[in-house]
């Protein structure tokens, strides 16, 4: 199937971060792509990807750059398709990528997520492509419902631990 | 026509700055809403707000706030809608909202925009709705020629102000 | 006997930091109890445990979360009892949490302790139950006295120490 | 009627911003005190005031200080009594005095609220005290649903603003 | 004369602190143009700028940009012509221009100079291109006394206003 | 009297804040100069002025920059005479100017104070000049003793006001 | 012989950092004592130790303190003996201990070296102890030639290294 | 062959930082020296070394510094050859030298790159040089090429890796 989804990254040092991202769009079932593309190592491979990326069919793009993370913003620069930016941890914590991404000039949004903040990235892309796909917006459904379980198990556990504390 | 995009911001000292988002869909003919509600003040507002967003027809939400901005994560928490974030700037330059707002857990993401970045917000929005509405897309396509033609023309203004400055 | 401190965190993984305020309280026979509820995953069990946390005999509630920490904010906002807020570190040293839970609007307060400071948030808890409990007050006044005997009697260990740096 | 709340200010030019506790305690008919004292131009008054308060009746102290804030800490080491501590806005837009008087070692909390959060410190120091007055826990609930109508009513006026917006 | 320095920004609006750079430029006789290009808006014309550049005999860029200044970068990555990133003070103090400009990634430098140093850039490019134009280094040289003269007369004046002061 | 302290700012413009030092050290009667060198501009009047301090009898020089401020730590660099550095607040609210001051490698101290904080520099160098000078001490005592009285007479003037705001 | 210089941390937990000053005073045979006192935990022993500083013949107090660092400053607050700040490196990389320290009010200076910089706070109260003790200021002299001669052989070192990259 | 960058670091603990900066240097066979001097502990040495620079034919000068990171800013008053700083991190992530390093007053500029940016620098230094040597130009054009390459192959490499994630 052709992706709807395409996951970029300025650096392949950033998979780690990026692999949530992938197993999230795989488990929903959404049809994606991953690729290496640096805004400032293969600026003209970044224009024409960018340019190209609605008539493939893309619906979303998740960017993620670390530093002076250009990358989110420049491929927003190229297309009319919602850009999701994922600042990567570095040298400062991540808030120079957090604000190289954030700060976009009025006119060319980029849809921020925190820092490393992969598997909401793609989250987000789910949740904006299920607009238009039923089956998926289930699946999302079905997801949202899944956080609110696992928190209530660990609470549940949890109930077993505090006796460990109390007094009575 | 019913809204398909819901601005809401945390406090109507919020207004001056969401307003340009108000102005953007306005202007890309999309139906919209626009309302004050606080995930401090009025959380079981806002908790039903979001639950029923979806079922309301609302594809996408922008949700303002300053400070501690609670509001666009706990709408985030209630929805499948996907949640458009913008930092008011206040206090500390807008950075505790925009941490507040950007840095939400895994399962519950908020697309951040920039500090004030309400039309960037309204932008994204059309993105995200123009992804299947062929008309607005088409909208959207002659608003971003219209970027391009803006700095052009101001450049060329400028051809006529460097002359101040150049000996030859 | 009925908990009258309520301790909750956005995450079990708070667990090991929270542990300190559970051990205070414990220490000074205070009754309390200890969940985990996110305000992004389990919003719903959050409004509706702070809403009924003061009809069940709560007098003070220690929130601990970590990144855009809602937690605290979103509790205070469902109910009249005094909220604790406890910043719990993460990606960006804990500032995210610590501005997330501090910069609320007025009308809402969250009495915000340090960086990861559960010991101290439970401290202030049992300060304020103090307040109307002579038994309790006269705990505290023995745990303020024994932290200067600790110092003191570092002091004294550091005179030995000291002997070798000293040519006198 | 002897005052249950001493509010305290590291100088007399923070007065602008610590009226509104006043107005607040003042409104909620809490007999309160109101000085200046400085934990770096007056130590001993302020150890003093801080060693007596609980026998004088005192129940909270709300101590607000600027810039290396270190009267709520340096009150709070010679009390029992809860201290809520206010950074005042200064140079560095208030971080400095949040931090000096937030992260205090274990076993000394301050309860700190957001930067010129004077309002917020007394509602939370009448939160504390209602704790054990009935009439008073009435006037805070009530304080509670105004702010629930405040916004109500900012919204229904927004409902008229924003049909300037609307194309529909 | 062609023009050896080219001098580029994101947004007319950062002509008032740019016109410094153009200012020393003309001061010292280096011929240069000046005009306003967006990574953001006309991506393309950045990127044509910045490969033809060398073969049009710009010997050194400098690119001012503000907020998630990508402007520096992108030009950077399409080009080996030196190129000088000035970021321009906007919403967070210019700290968010700054580390967007100044953390490249290996491979790709910006030679970045303090927020709104648009007269350093100037005399920074001056410098390089004075390597292999010896008259432009004797004005160099010159204005470098100039800087020291201006400080000792500012001295002479300083010793009339001291005797204010001095008691002696 | 030939000057003890010596009063250095790295630009004619921070004379505004540094007159606070002048009229303290005047105050206290202690001979004093003032003069603009800066680090960058007249480097080799920094290093001869530092080197050849101490013989002319300076026991403690003041320094005050601003932005990237070197001019304290060059000075110290230079000599052994006790140097105080002030940072000068600029464009990043004086953090800039503080850690270039502050943030001293080991071998070579800065003692740094507050930012625009001129003259707690003044009374930092008559605490030093008077651990040999009984007449000063005495002086400084009583200064320090009208720190006191101040704060108690707006103490004195806050009772009247405060029954502005109390009921009872 | 009676120690001219005392050194103070706030708990015993600065020992590690702290040696270094007492190191330093020791090599320069200036008597010295080293105490732990909290501005939070033993604030009485803390004023009567800076009440009695001077009659006791301490000339310089050296005082180190982390997160919420009172120490210094209401060390400050209770002498004119000069003090000198150490911020100790904790959660915020010592900026919260640095801020608290270094941002003084008007009248009460604290002399503040960066953070950890122990060895430097001994050097500057060596500097200031040598202003009136020539056998001292001899000891300096000869340690910032050894400053000198460090980096010398440090460089002679690296001529040898360097050929390792050297091509001709 | 004699060099035409030199290389200066403000600490011998700084060379495995600056490595990069010699290998790419000797890659790109540009004659270089490296040596440590330090603006604080051989400040007549940093002096001399720049006055004399451009006369002994060095075109670009790199200095690396951490900390209160003087060395740039005194190198860069002292001569007109071009400056590139490089900010060491060390104990506030860098965020000390940089600001150091970056802020220069007007007249002095320092080219400045981002943290541990060694290559960065070098790779700078050799764009410069390469204004007036067209052999290295091209050398510089192919490496431009390389790092195309690498990230093209990276991303090749990559295509095989996401076919785990691929369910299509």
């Amino acid at each position: 199937m052709k992706p709807v989804v395409s996951v970029i990254m300025g650096s392949t040092s950033d998979l780690p971060v990026m692999e949530k991202a992938a197993k999230f769009l795989d488990d929903m079932q959404i049809p994606f792509e991953i690729n290496a593309l640096s805004a400032h190592r293969t600026p003209q491979a970044v224009e024409e990807f960018a340019a190209n990326a609605q008539q493939r069919g893309i619906k979303v793009i998740i960017a993620a750059a670390g530093m002076a993370a250009a990358l989110p913003g420049v491929i927003a620069a190229n297309t009319n398709v919602p850009v999701i930016g994922v600042p990567i941890k570095g040298m400062l914590d991540g808030l120079d990528a957090m604000l190289s991404i954030i700060q976009m000039p009025p006119g060319i949004p980029v849809a921020t997520v925190g820092v490393n903040g992969a598997q909401n990235a793609a989250i987000l892309a789910a949740q904006i492509i299920s607009l238009s796909d039923a089956e998926l917006a289930k699946r999302m459904a079905d997801y949202k419902n899944s956080l609110k379980s696992k928190i209530e198990k660990a609470n549940a556990e949890l109930a077993e631990i505090k006796f460990a504390y109390k007094t009575n």
